[in-house]
């Protein structure tokens, strides 16, 4: 009954968000852990119900704890069983986050995303579906509350981007484990996700059961049902900085010139959406936060109409009404102390 | 040396955000705890340097706890020793709660808020001061997200808002105690607050301090400097939202007639704002949250074109192309109910 419960679930998670439709073919990511086992299993019927089609199961060997290859062979068997092709590569995550600066999970993310998009590719697939879950959009939310990603980052995981849909984005982890377990379908267990030193882990098993037992159960819904007010709001907004910026923001090669007069004649919330795309698009794969766009707001708005700031990426000028960023290559010689923090 | 910091803060906080001004006379609210007590000392000299003045201290005393009328008398002191006039009144917050079918906590600010206005009209003053700290800040922020209160709930508090202005805003609570202790300063402790079955004091005396532990000592700072970024958006989308709805909505005396075409034309964004804004009207003092709205519009985007919701002090009905709100009286038969809720 319950197992029935989830396949209608996401049913209307695909037909209100329109995840896919007719003619659409779906490549899987599945890791052999229970939320891509889960959706493996749920979705060739969901997809058969709106005219699209699975092509495949892919998995990335990640190769960084002792039991991958046999998280590699369960997704293997688990393709077979389902009768659908398997497509598989390894990728040396630990180099990669090494070599990037980045930390593993960074860098895992990259490598994983890229792998899909080229399997994608070689599938003609038209969609990708990954399975994160509405305990996935929780913690996410509350993750980036606690980092401080503002209005921006609590827009949280997006159902639908680009290639990639998250067709489980409604349905918690509890209901998917009802699930494989109604259904008689055996999955693997990730143990490095109960390493507590990783933020998204010590959120999972730590601060969300707190806040379910202070709180009420029902907690990670009321978190996760947060997410889309959050990205309708980012949406609008975006849309209308994107307009505005059209007039006020001159991109050229390596630099980007923007209007100071323009710029702090706009409602804040836009003058803020607008430098954030400028310095992203400078800041190359490095972060940046509100703090950052804090203080080039500041510089626009103060008395002084000459100065500058050195940001991830690149460094911001003042001269008089003209705010320039322009990229800045890393400086080698602070290679090695990143290098130390980032892993 | 730390206490001078204080008062420069609060200096810059008045200054950016513009709380007050030349020739402002302001009221301070002061109810004997840290964080009045210290506002009430600092205020005078970063009041002279904007040119404006105190007109006096107002305290309600809310009756609640035996050691009411000590806290009284301490305000009374304080007052004296400041060379300040001193504005008080009794209310039995507690008959107060259970005549208006809410919570301690809800009717003490109603109540105490009315008081401040009423002595601000009595003392002449322009402003009312009143103590929030950072940490009041960010537990705000936080327990309106564990509330499912959306983008529009984590605007936070208001630094200003009609005539109540919060100077302290940036400034931690630990500040203010470092602050009296320098400054050999006496407060007092309000043992209500240590009551955790109420969710603030839970979120302050658990929540936070296992976030100081595990997110970092600066997570009330990081929680707290987002409350500005969601108000601009919250600002900006209002103010779009206001003045698109004089298009689409039509007000008369008990009920508000909305476009269903012109709403559903609308990015959700402003959607949702133009229909919050509407059941709030009509729902008197009763809740209305994201989920309320979240039926409307279900209902203005739907297939029928008849149909009606049951919400918060109101019916909601469809009849094609029209919306309509029309406040309902609250039903007596349910009363027994709510008040058995409520307290």
């Amino acid at each position: 009954m319950r197992s029935c419960g989830l396949s209608a679930r996401v049913r209307r998670t695909v037909q209100d968000l329109q995840l896919f439709g007719s003619g659409d073919s779906l490549l899987v990511a599945v890791s052999g852990g229970a939320d891509s086992t889960c959706l493996a299993h749920v979705l060739p019927d969901v997809a058969a119900s709106f005219d699209a089609r699975i092509v495949g199961l892919a998995h990335l060997n990640h190769q960084l704890r002792s039991a991958a290859a046999e998280d590699e062979a369960f997704c293997a068997a688990l393709a077979d069983r389902l009768g659908l092709p398997f497509f598989v590569d390894r990728a040396d995550v630990a180099a990669e986050a090494r070599q990037r600066r980045a930390s593993i999970e960074d860098a895992g993310r990259t490598v994983r995303y890229a792998f899909l998009a080229a399997k994608a590719r070689e599938a003609g697939a038209t969609r990708v579906a990954v399975a994160h879950t509405l305990n996935d959009q929780a913690e996410t939310v509350l993750l980036r509350l606690l980092r401080g990603a503002g209005p921006v980052g609590l827009a949280g995981i997006y159902p639908r981007s680009g290639l990639v849909i998250r067709p489980l984005i409604d349905v918690t982890r509890a209901e998917v484990e009802i699930y494989l377990q109604d259904t008689g379908l055996s999955w693997r267990d990730d143990d490095t996700n109960r390493d507590v030193t990783i933020p998204r882990n010590r959120v999972r098993h730590e601060l969300l059961p707190w806040l379910r037992t202070h709180f009420g159960s029902g907690v990670d819904a009321v978190l996760a049902r947060q997410a889309p007010l959050f990205r309708e709001d980012a949406e609008h907004l975006d849309c209308q900085a994107t307009e505005i910026a059209r007039g006020l923001v001159l991109h050229t090669s390596g630099r980007t010139d923007v209007s100071v007069r323009g710029l702090v004649a706009q409602p804040p919330a836009l003058a803020r959406r607008i430098l954030l795309t400028i310095l992203r698009e400078h800041a190359g794969e490095r972060f940046v936060g509100f703090q950052h766009v804090e203080a080039v707001l500041a510089l626009a708005r103060g008395d002084e109409t000459r100065g500058a700031i050195d940001l991830p990426g690149q460094r911001v000028e003042r001269r008089g009404d003209t705010l320039t960023a322009r990229s800045v290559p890393p400086d080698p010689s602070r290679a090695g102390r990143k290098r130390g923090k980032g892993v």
